[in-house]
């Protein structure tokens, strides 16, 4: 996953930028990158790392002018390399062209091979480099028409903030997987991820950038083009709802808090179960507990408790202390669970082994029973349209049912949202609206390409996930 | 404020006491350092900055032996230097010794003075050298037997844990203000400043170092002693259930998590109101807003969200962002307080600017009423054993009344836990066993020192703060 | 100017590589690069600052393999950037392939302007990435016929080693502007921009990379091609033996040290003056002071000491210190100059501030008499092949006459070797093997770029020249 | 060793203290320390490391007043540690001090002894604690009383410079075996180890700081103090003009680079050989090279070149590299060497491995003949006035006839210096007037406390060396 900012017109464009990183920083702790443009060039900064500790104040000095976008990306594993940071900047026959991409082309693997062999070279195992080729490629002469020629090859996921010497322009794929939202701030605009970046910069929140819009940010202001015959369906992540996004942000154009408290009142009606207390895994699970709580009338307990910071020179230690990788980060509060019937809420379980350690630790804390709550279905599919979900190897859902999981993690009980209810606040069409194809194998966009993946038993590769 | 751990008996001391900090992280990130002991020398390293990031695991390998201490420091403005980390390292007449201090010394001026009249020299502005030079300066022959002669002379707050080539040593003053608990992990010992602490290194807590009580740890195990004529009194700091401790921890023979709930249950009997929901300032105002809530059957909100990660090299932004200070931290989910009246629960209002931030922004986000309800009473005086309060001057409620301060900081209503509420959970004798001075005035030890400060209108040296 | 090497066939492939870089460090400074092959993929690390400093353990645990290429860059103002860093890896149709260059392609932009005509994409300022864009638009379907079918096209100084999956190929233009050579160690292949980081790693010298040579590196061993129309001339780098060369080096076939002590001794017949001593301006000046003190019979003193080591976080010193830029670098031993007639040796002048600012130093030291001696030709052209002279505007000697130069830079006497003289060691037909263009102005390839570019009054984008 | 630099009245006193460092950064590389005055109070930066990388500008800025006093550690094995960082600041009865120390005390164990027997501390294993310790001990009430009563209690060597809040105090011990030269600077005075450090800051070189003189720097100026029995005898350090200080430094009131000549002219009466080049090894031996060459006539050529950095992140190569510790920095001119006869002078040899492999690299690049010269005796003593020579059992020469040492390093012939003609350069009462131990086993100060360390083996703790 990743975030993605921009900022248009405004005399500190790098340093909103920055801050616009920091509020999206849960979207990738990877890599961080600005590109800002003075009004007749380009000046970028790509480092490795977290956005709060790699970029310096003398980095943010380099990056003058008065608009600029940045991008933060996730941690993957093995792929970790200074050449798939972005934003990307190019040169090409118009100029300099830097972009920011948040979301992930399933037919880019096609795209690249007939580039390739047509001599072209590519400097990243990035898919977002394969847009700007196609850009680059194009016969129309504004960046605009070449937009509206190259987007419709694409198939995916994709929310893109462009930045050339005078003009930002924020693109939605059609189906609108990856949110973006545009801000103003005076007479500055801005565009990001999540509505969390326009708070912390004080931007107003204006509206979404729709699904298929292309809006142009330029001298005159902000013109919005919808060049493309639109479909009726739409295809929001659902998962930016049961994870990713900040509870604070408004994400297609609901507030992420409420849904998940939803989620788990939901959870409660449909699996009900006498006990003690309602526990969140924080950060995530904090909402659907809440929601839980309300619904069950069991009391809500934040009865395990994050440690304040989690830095990156962790020291491994012996392994005689079990589960680690866990307990560096969270604590149980054994008073509070001792001899008692614990209902834990989680927003989903990937491989199972965190679940694993963390009930583990509840019952090292003496509760009687451990009630696991999921606020989403099982995920039983990889995502292909920007989240780094593993392998369906890996996935347990994919591979055991859910009596099986219940014993592996060690819980008494085990009850995971519905599909249908994750819907609860729009139960008319969902389906028209959200993708969920982690929880359904049900892929809209792609899905040729997407199954030849599967059967090839691999995932994209992790670098091409953004 | 700081935190200390030791370790005696493992064969990875050292790396034990670097858990042990980081777990502890909460009480001090300015400055980290460990003392090793390999039987023959002690090894030492201390650093500048937060124990999760300044320490390498080259750091650690000059880190080797059986036996280690460790301590973190809270951040102090001004005196943040070298000379002033922990553990101090020495050698005198019988050899190395090392010691980690959380407290405050409160005649540590008058015995310095002392001392230096007789040609001793300091080469930190810290109280803790005093007891090393006092130690070093006794007659008696063994380090147990100067202990017992020396420490009688001290006045204040002080947990330490010593260390010399052989044996550790825990010692905790009278009074008992600050916590230490003893763990057991194997063969191996452990003491630290809260049980967290033993939670992640995975030992089993055994008990608390008794106020008065010096434990040596040595081959033969572990020895305790009481050579001292125990007051009636006790002076533990109720600012540790408070604030400063983590709510996973048991300090004082009490779970923090469940005073803080009491805490916010007395609260709501005390100062109820009509309202939509409770809304904790996280991290820390956590517990008593959930008591709170049980209480009021108000519902219980995550309206505030925090920021995952705030680094160090924050790039401030121009001054047209308001209350910045606050916004890089926290955020409020517009859509669950826009046109509701909030209750607002923190644990402690200081100078009242941070409270009047938050408050400004819960009113940005739309609510119509906030009332500001504090899990303490007002803190009107500077505390003199271990944490660093301003002078009173600087404190808001020792200079206005509370009407006036609920105007400063905008609420609607602002109610402070009163004094007798504090003490919920043990309604017999609290001022028997509890240091509240920072609420009362009523300093239990060195109220002479303490007095000639104050009307000096100073506080403490504040690197003599710990 | 910059420095390659390539490794081919030993198990600590990078790490030669590396050692290579560290003996070639004087060819650059401001970033340093390694790629290397473990047969089935390249492996790349690329990092700002100086290789003795910047390349870590850890980076080098991430270049495993058995064959690697490396690359330092000189540092230039302007252009620095992680983008420009070499060598450039990328992928193709036919793979992966990485490539470092040392020299500079005239025409590059013209074919830059022709492949952006046609949609190519360009992610470096450098000249460099063209060659790969060629490379990648060749339909020929082996490497080597790509490189056989675009060489041809390019004009300018290249000195080239490309790494693929499985070999190594070493490149040299036909005119031979700038060195490679090739060494051998064990069954290990090496080729080096000097000799001298064959002696770092102890391969054996084996012989130079002809120009107009491409040399394949591959399982069976080393295979030597020349596919092209051979020039009749060569064009050698005369300011690697005047100045960027390493002494010990053979570049050329001929060894630099001793290249450098005849334009001493040259000098010597050239500008002769009765003096008390020879002093040469470190270290460059060495080699040819000693031949000026030979062939004179004036004793050579080494009154001009170096400081030993200049690190980048030099902090500035207030004004009131004068020429400091050289103070920090050099200071004299007065005591051997005080009232001396001084015999000042150094190999060029470029704009005459650092030559004004020694002369005032050694004045200030007590010099009766200052005379200075060049071993080589005034430098009244910018050099267009690699090496990063300023535009003709601020080359002294390219606006004044020699008498003007004597007076700024405040000599009493000033002789400049003369091109005759400069080729000594082979008197027979220097002009046909050598390049002295920034003597002479007579740009043997490409003139026809390079007088537009000047005539447009710049200079090659820095970030283009190597 | 160590190198010290103070500055009084000056408005950038830490800057130019830092500058100093800088000059003086040949007499140590491990660890570098500024304190300065604002007239109320000190300030200090310790840190571990190259003065040229490990202080920054923000540093500096933490280090405001108009004096200052610096230091400078060289790099020893097993005592790499921030506490013994110079310069040491302390708080006594009087108010803040520090200082810096260049030297050795001698008696310092048992003078240690009796501090720690009356109950005193030590917070470093270094000598100069010792000293504080009785400056603080002392009854006298000023600080000059205090020296003048504490220095005849001092055996050893010892140039120091101490900072108060208004003064600074530069001391040289009564035999003056290691240099402190005075200079000025406007209304600034300076203090430094070497006069180098005078020349980079633009200071003009005043005088030495005498032989058991006592400079006091004040509001009113300086003031000089000649408070004890003067010895008849010095003990300037004879290998200060050896190899420690800079060739373009006056060190006991002479030019390094002249004595050094002088030491090579020598050597060539006492030493001559028929051969084709005299060789120095870089950079020590450059001036008695010069000088041999200059007596003998035999050709000067720098046929070994250095490499112009040498970083601390070098990354070890495999083992099939031979001699590495002297390739990395030292690499032969083969073409030079090749079938000739070589004189090869270097200033000492210690323990014979790097003449060694010196010789390996010049036999293997050719050379049919090697000549070693050594510009000292035989160093068959070690030092304990400051320098860090090895014990006796691991020097060479203290162990081996000079002919065996001549086949050990597998030189043709080897010829040291004569102790007589050391003193070439005052041929009337050399003994009177130097120190020579490490040549002749003459411990002119506290030759009971090194004969007792010597015969229990060991040397001076290295830490307690400077």
């Amino acid at each position: 996953m990743c975030g993605i900012v921009g900022i248009y017109n405004h005399p500190e464009a790098s340093k909103l930028a920055y801050l616009g990183l920091y509020a999206l920083q849960h979207r990738g702790q990877e890599s961080a990158g600005i590109v800002s443009s003075t009004g007749d060039r380009l000046h970028a900064f790509n480092t490795m790392g977290h956005v709060a500790e790699s970029i310096t104040t003398e980095d943010m000095a380099r990056l003058p002018g008065s608009s600029a976008i940045g991008h933060v990306r996730y941690s993957t594993t093995g792929s970790s390399s200074i050449q798939n940071c972005q934003p990307i900047m190019i040169n090409y026959s118009r100029g300099h062209l830097a972009v920011a991409h948040n979301g992930n082309i399933v037919n880019a693997k096609g795209i690249r091979d007939e580039f390739e062999a047509h001599g072209a070279i590519f400097q990243s195992t990035s898919d977002t480099e394969i847009i700007l080729h196609m850009l680059a490629a194009s016969k129309k002469s504004s960046l605009v028409d070449r937009l509206i020629q190259v987007l419709p090859e694409l198939k995916g996921a994709y929310s893109l903030v462009f930045l050339t010497e005078t003009r930002m322009i924020a693109v939605r794929d059609p189906y609108g997987f990856r949110p973006l939202v545009i801000g103003k701030k005076g007479d500055a605009y801005v565009v990001a991820s999540e509505t969390c970046a326009l708070d912390l910069i004080e931007a107003e929140y204006v509206r979404a950038v729709e699904p298929g819009e292309i809006v142009l940010f330029e001298q005159g202001g902000m013109k919005s083009m919808r060049p493309f015959q639109q479909p009726k369906k739409r295809a929001h992540c659902i998962f930016e709802y049961v994870y990713f996004s900040r509870p604070d942000s408004i994400v297609f154009d609901r507030n992420v808090y409420e849904i998940r408290k939803g989620f788990g009142r939901e959870l409660a009606k449909e699996y009900p179960v006498t006990a003690d207390m309602v526990v969140p895994v924080p950060d995530s699970g904090v909402p659907a507990a809440i929601g839980y709580s309300e619904e069950s009338g069991i009391p809500f307990q934040m009865a395990l408790v994050r440690n304040h910071y989690v830095g990156r020179t962790f020291i491994e230690p012996e392994q005689t202390i079990r589960h680690f990788g866990v307990k560096v980060k969270l604590n149980a509060v054994k008073e509070l669970m001792k001899d008692k019937a614990v209902i834990l809420i989680d927003d989903s379980i990937v491989r199972g082994t965190t679940s694993r350690k963390i009930i583990k630790m509840v019952r090292d804390a003496g509760a009687r029973e451990v009630h696991m709550r999921i606020s989403s279905p099982p995920t039983t599919w990889s995502c292909f349209y920007g989240i780094d979900t593993p392998t369906r190897k890996e996935l347990i859902a994919a591979n055991q049912p859910v009596a099986e999981i219940c014993k592996y993690i060690g819980a008494d009980t085990l009850g995971y949202l519905s599909p249908a209810a994750l819907y609860w606040f729009d139960k008319q069409s969902p389906r028209e609206w959200f993708c969920d194809a982690c929880f359904t194998g049900d892929y809209m966009v792609g899905a040729d390409d997407i199954r030849k993946t599967i059967n090839e038993g691999s995932r994209l590769p992790r670098a091409a996930q953004k």
